[in-house]
């Protein structure tokens, strides 16, 4: 089997893998599903609802322009429909981003440690990854734009708040940092988990500046990651890029329901960001009740120091993995000194109190 | 906006304008949906109970392997699970093997006419389309070949039973057309239809065979259009090449239960096919009421010979669609003459019946 030259090149990994194929691996399923930022709490009874009634016209193809939802979008964060596409989730949009962007041999920056996923992205199109180390847990926004102008990168990988150390950087700063972009370089802002965040961390950016593209996810604060639905926020001449590569009726008709109704379901939303905020307090309790340290966040998840470097904590990960807690943990030192710890209801965080001084004491022995 | 050399030369384009896109444009409505060939005889009742299940699981990512699903489609087919890929649907999965096997500038063959979104992938990875024209309203398997081997293509597209004829070709004929495919060309079978095809229009091809893949669809005889998922048959190293590239959690959760549910409901499937068997005779009766020939069909759709030319049968259209009925037509001559209707419950068809030679009359006084 001879393949184009790209995918040949290729090594044959995957970013992740998945919580049901490590409980195929373990051979019983989890207690506590901790591991992948997925939210718990669920979706709006009315997306519920709009699922249900979704279901009945699933013969039908979706609309391959999502054009009800591009409207509510529009209308909730004060662009116009032609600032927004939506797509597969943000993993879909991001392929699609680089396959715009980045020609083979073209240079994409990132964090060391940050979403593995863009990584294989850029990999699968014969970009090139520029790593920069974080800087006090955060993702090192300077370096990160003098490596860009260095390299003459495509992309400037930045999510915020961050992924996997929950971390985030003030909005005004990213704001200011929009004037430092080189030129021919693009933004790519993840804001997969913005809606978890204080309002101070959210830059306020014009949506038809042509420097930056956000991306935006239902799969986290919404609650419906099963159903692949996100969308970005960009200049109306890079949004209708898409247009030319993306799978037009790729994004399921469910999805497009669901999504609308958590979208138009505000009290829901608060409800969840509250829930979230307890979570984070109740694992940043567990942490420090077994002399751990959790890092600040401003996500639905938590980064737990392990006090040890990244052999103890992936120890720690192994013995939780095996008492049923999924969980994961970031893939570089000093990051991999965490475990990274998803906000999910009292029952699963209960199990992961219960396991975890254990798990410690496994690891410290091995 | 500069994007990369690919899509930056790329037209915005899209191959398919959906109906809901239609009807904001047409400002209303339509009556009868029979554009798409989709199937509104709905999926299997276990599929819709399948479907009202995972919502409920819809804030968890889905399975990125689709594991049950694959086992299930492997014991379905009599092959291996490392034969069956599970994707988006048929059009995410043809994207994903033009990028797998086509380099830029190499060439792919297919039929003039034919699925347009196969030629859109092509182009969006900057492959070179040779299209050949029908014989006799089918894909002309022999000037396929003869073709690939001249410009060496990477890929042969041969849907069979094929779109929008609804033509066919023996299996027979295709089991032996695999001795001729040119080394370098790998022929992509578009079996979308399949299951609605006479037993003898199937080929019987070794799973393991690396000079053949195959794609199926849960869209058309499944029902489930909306949910975005399909799949491909192929030897394990070709397989195993979409896990280099392919978006690993886009396959939705409610999607993956659903198609488990439909290939187990068999009785379902058997009703569908004799539901869409009837409606085709319908069709054509219809067609004979107004002295228009339908095309012979192995699938869920009937291509109706206006009699006239394409010029002809776009004012038919175009009038049925100021009726208030979806249909579409192929889109170059010889066969540009028929226009092409959907499959569908008596209550569309009686509205297409009824308003056919309205259409007709306006076609032929403009």
């Amino acid at each position: 089997m001879r393949f184009a030259p790209i995918p040949q090149a290729l090594p044959a990994i995957v970013p992740f893998i998945g919580a049901e194929e490590m409980e195929r691996r373990r051979g019983a399923p989890y207690i506590a599903r901790l591991g992948a930022n997925e939210n718990g709490f669920g979706p709006s009874p009315r997306a519920h609802e709009a699922m249900i009634a979704a279901a009945s016209e699933a013969w039908k193809y979706g609309d391959a322009t999502s054009h009800e939802l591009r409207l509510a979008l529009a209308d909730h964060h004060a662009v116009a429909p032609e600032n927004i596409v939506v797509g597969a989730g943000i993993d879909g949009l991001l392929g699609l981003l680089v396959r715009l962007m980045v020609a083979p041999g073209e240079a994409v920056v990132t964090s060391d440690g940050a979403y593995p996923t863009l990584n294989y992205h850029v990999a699968g199109f014969g970009g090139r990854i520029e790593k920069l180390p974080y800087r006090d847990d955060r993702e090192d926004l300077p370096a990160l734009l003098a490596r860009a102008a260095e390299v003459e990168a495509r992309l400037i990988y930045l999510a915020n708040p961050d992924n996997p150390m929950g971390s985030w950087h003030d909005g005004a700063t990213l704001t200011a940092m929009l004037d430092d972009i080189p030129p021919g370089s693009l933004l790519l802002l993840d804001e997969a988990y913005a809606e978890f965040a204080p309002d101070a961390a959210l830059p306020r950016i014009d949506p038809n500046d042509p420097r930056v593209i956000r991306m935006r996810t239902f799969s986290k604060a919404y609650g419906l990651a099963g159903l692949r639905i996100g969308y970005a926020i960009g200049a109306p001449a890079l949004i209708a890029g898409f247009d030319r590569i993306r799978n037009h009726f790729g994004v399921n008709r469910i999805a497009q329901q669901a999504a609308l109704a958590a979208l138009q379901d505000g009290d829901w939303l608060d409800r969840t960001r509250q829930n979230v905020a307890d979570a984070r307090d109740r694992i940043a309790q567990i942490a420090a009740d077994n002399g751990l340290t959790a890092l600040p966040s401003a996500t639905n998840f938590v980064a737990v120091d392990c006090g040890g470097d990244g052999a103890f904590a992936r120890r720690v990960l192994g013995a939780l993995d095996r008492a049923g807690v999924f969980a994961r943990m970031p893939g570089v030192a000093p990051l991999d000194r965490c475990i990274r710890i998803s906000c999910a209801p009292e029952a699963e965080l209960a199990v992961f109190a219960e396991r975890l001084p254990a798990a410690l004491d496994a690891a410290r022995q091995s």
